[in-house]
């Protein structure tokens, strides 16, 4: 009899579902709804839609997120011509910190019509960075009051996360905080939709509202020394029960049963987060091995039997990613997308005129050529800062640099000069878990980039000296759910009983291996020592050039604003 | 009666003659001749076109001048209807050093039939760069036996002057160098073929072979330092006279006058150098002002009643501009081809699109798009080295720099941050000026970038703080050389005593000022203080990383070369 598993990813612009053998991880089929709303980052939808947003809000429509299972499930089990109750479970992850506030049961406050021309009733996307006043607070406060949880977050807390939205809210709108029953990741948000059971996963408490295994969430006294009113935000809105990843949250609603039509009674794994579900679907469930989910931004998780401080890391979460073991998170704020810019603005026509005739996109052209190129002989060394850095020196008004140029510099050069930046980016990564007694042997990546650029991959290993993997599956996240999925089901309902388990029989890796060369070692070695030397000059206060610049751009600005008005 | 002179530039691709009237320097008539083999870089032109010539070589072929000659002055005459009687004198000016090796009645080697195939025997235009060993001895020598000469250059002599090119001769074709009568300046040749006369003109003398009023050449024993075979130069291959600018030359001969239609006996100047030639045009005989010649590069002048030592000048030379003043030369080595190199390279195709649907070019769209934006506003930095620095630093291998860039950073962005990056390398200049006590209280621009770009002379006024005028004519080498044409003729033969008088009459400014914006000043005083700091923090040892990166990125293209032969 087939066994079958379903994996939700709730992505930024749109829904995943995939169909998965049980056995053996095979993907039989995949279904994507594009959210009819999508990032919602101007105005708010219609009839709304002369409700005007502040610049750095991005919001999302929970209906959305309801639509993307009644749309992909019965797609799914009609393309694979698959029987409901061969699909022993189901597991969703979700992008992350992505917010909302809700009614007791559940209802989400912008589907409230006395709410839904209030901006902060809506879902806070990950990427709504309007609360950085109230992520400055909460850092400020922490630091003042030595909380013992800041190390744990590489010493600062993001403006994206769980408080900072939630304080905004409370500051911005405080009848709205007050109307709010619950504030809630939308990830548990959705298996609340699907069990009818409010859980809160330990991924998402972990990494993004300062919850710990051992000390729980930060104290009253300093919700109260944010704010008084959010002194007991946790008791009050929240949940102190949080599921450690892998449990079952409950069984399919007989609404969701008709959403999806699967059968009443389905399993549904504890929620997940994007990055961290792919961690298992690379095969990941150890310490030595360092998943990188590489895409416009680095996610980068390693395992660990021990907690460890490590420089800038975006947080350690015991059983955040695998139960038992520390779940260490980084990340480099940009990598494709600097690649994007840079073919989008500063690319010369006559590329996009190759581009055209031989029927790929830029990026393949410029990677042709770039490929060409030996290591240093581009003469060009970049930081790879145009999104700031989130990496070690946890800074977003750093900015990019290009050194190097002279007047035969060409933009291939330039594309390997960016590709070879974020390359140095994460061995300043690695090297920062190695030198914390976290050990990274290998990489492990997935996401879109090592799809497409076999040229970054060889890059990154030549520049990291280490061994890159790719996974098999071109949609990990939506595996890794799955795989949850099968777990929770568990070996009595035809699964397994635990996600080590789990990943040893469904995930797999491409059968390519990209291995230092080392005749680039040398030459990267020495790359790599010059942009430590920039990195550490312009990233730790010996020239503050680029936030003087950022300065006086802001004061260029607002005298502009300031004339306009 | 009419007076007229002619002026007659030789430029990198062509020569421009114009027919100027004496009393008020108006412009009559104006004739290009694009050079039949333009700059020689590939190979010797047919039928030795199998004769194939090394990297950074750069020659002319000298034909070329005398086609200039005979094609644009008879054009000159037509067209404005001009008698050749009403033409009082000739004057030319030439880029350098572009010199050449010839027989003792000036007939260069490349014409005679045993030499063509030669390299060695054609013209070395100004930018032939292959000599660079031998200006790295001619330095090392000269600072190991404490030259006295060498501070008036700025510490270091070019590869581009005329003994790096002579010792280039000598030792890659002794046999050639032994067969040469003379070594000489393209500018002098030229005067020589129209006037029978060999003479050697103050200007490049002074500027480009180590020449001084007071002292002579270097000596002998300097010269046998350098190599034994070098030690007579002077004496065999040149001549120890040398002639003020401003002079006359002597006259047509009969054969020049067949070539150009002027009356044989026509006074001919002294040679002249385009940049320093300019100096009259604009409007400038006496100390206090500035003259930016402005296009691919900057050269800038400024005169002196007393000599002075100031950093990374290109040279000092007494009588080298203007009779009696000490001529201050120094230079930005990348201005117009770096804006060049950004739109040839690096502009996305949506703005050629945009410069095409407008009918103007990408230029023009990139600076009406940067003039919207406020000093400051783009956040970016850059430091102008695409093509070295020939400026304070003397070090041709630094390179180009930008800082600040941010995914929504953009091109016009970039394009404004390019040409603030050379008005701060201009204003580095003007204050090394000034604090070797060389007053700079103006400047007045000529050349290509100011008839286009007003937003950049802005700039430049507000980032120096100083008034920027332009010159009136648009062909100011051309102009200065009919001014010298009209000297050499003299008040008795219709023109004037001295340049001083000429300048009077003939050279004129635009009705244009560029005045520094006060609003703008504080702003560009900051962004100075950060270009300074990055300037020296990059260009003077603190770190090296540029120069580093050029060796690597020379072992990467040697270890290329090695692998294809």
């Amino acid at each position: 009899m087939a066994r079958y598993a379903i994996g939700i990813d709730f992505g930024t612009e749109s829904g995943r579902a995939v169909l998965v053998d049980v056995a053996d991880g095979r993907e039989l089929a995949t279904a994507v709804y594009a959210y009819a709303n999508g990032v919602i980052d101007e105005h708010l939808p219609a009839p709304d839609d002369d409700v005007r947003l502040e610049p750095d809000w991005a919001l999302q429509d929970p209906q959305d997120y309801v639509r993307t299972i009644q749309q992909t499930v019965p797609q799914l089990l009609a393309s694979a011509a698959a029987d409901p109750a061969d699909v022993i479970g189901v597991g969703i992850d979700f992008t992350a910190c992505t917010m909302l506030p809700a009614a007791a049961d559940g209802t989400p406050l912008c589907q409230l019509s006395q709410y839904r021309r209030r901006p902060h009733a809506w879902v806070k996307l990950w990427k709504h960075h309007a609360a950085q006043p109230e992520a400055d607070r909460i850092n400020a406060v922490a630091r003042e009051l030595g909380e013992p949880w800041l190390p744990r977050y590489g010493g600062k807390i993001s403006s994206e996360w769980f408080y900072s939205k939630s304080l905004q809210i409370l500051n911005e709108d405080p009848g709205l905080y007050h109307a709010a029953d619950r504030l809630i990741e939308a990830a548990d948000w959705v298996v609340w939709r699907l069990t009818g059971v409010e859980t809160r996963n330990s991924c998402t408490a972990g990494y993004k509202a300062i919850w710990s295994k051992t000390e729980g969430f930060p104290s009253k006294s300093y919700f109260a020394a944010l704010d008084s009113r959010l002194a007991e935000v946790v008791d009050q809105k929240m949940s102190r029960e949080v599921t450690p990843i892998g449990r079952c949250a409950g069984t399919l609603t007989a609404e969701a049963a008709i959403w999806t039509g699967l059968r009443p009674g389905t399993p549904v794994a504890i929620a997940n987060v994007d990055a961290h579900v792919s961690v298992p679907a690379c095969t990941v469930t150890a310490p030595g091995r360092m998943v990188a989910v590489m895409g416009t931004s680095i996610c980068h998780m390693v395992l660990g039997s021990a907690p460890a401080v490590v420089e800038g890391m975006c947080g350690v979460v015991e059983g955040g990613i695998i139960p038992g073991l520390f779940g260490f998170e980084a990340g480099q704020s940009g990598v494709g997308d600097i690649f994007a810019w840079f073919v989008d603005e500063a690319v010369s026509p006559r590329y996009h005129e190759s581009a055209a005739a031989a029927g790929v996109d830029v990026h393949t052209i410029l990677e042709r050529e770039a490929a060409r190129l030996r290591p240093g002989e581009s003469g060009l060394l970049a930081l790879d800062w145009w999104n700031g850095n989130r990496s070690v020196l946890v800074d977003v008004d750093l900015t990019g640099l290009l050194l190097g140029a002279t007047l035969a510099t060409t933009a291939p050069e330039i594309y390997r000069a960016l590709i070879e930046a974020t390359a140095f980016g994460s061995r300043i990564i690695i090297e920062a878990f190695e030198s914390a007694g976290v050990a990274v042997d290998e990489i492990v990546a997935c996401g879109g980039l090592p799809e497409r650029n076999p040229l970054l991959m060889q890059i990154y290993a030549d520049v990291a000296g280490k061994n890159f993997r790719v996974a098999a599956s071109g949609q990990a996240p939506a595996l890794g759910s799955a795989m949850f999925g099968a777990v929770a089901a568990g070996s009595a309902g035809g699964g397994y009983d635990t996600i080590v388990e789990a990943a040893a029989q469904m995930a797999h890796l491409k059968d390519v291996w990209y291995r230092p060369d080392p005749a680039a070692r040398p030459v990267y070695d020495e790359l790599f020592a010059e942009y430590r030397a920039l990195h550490d000059y312009f990233g730790r206060g010996a020239n503050d050039v680029m936030k003087r610049l950022k300065a006086i751009r802001g004061e260029a600005l607002g005298q502009v604003a300031a004339e306009v008005t």
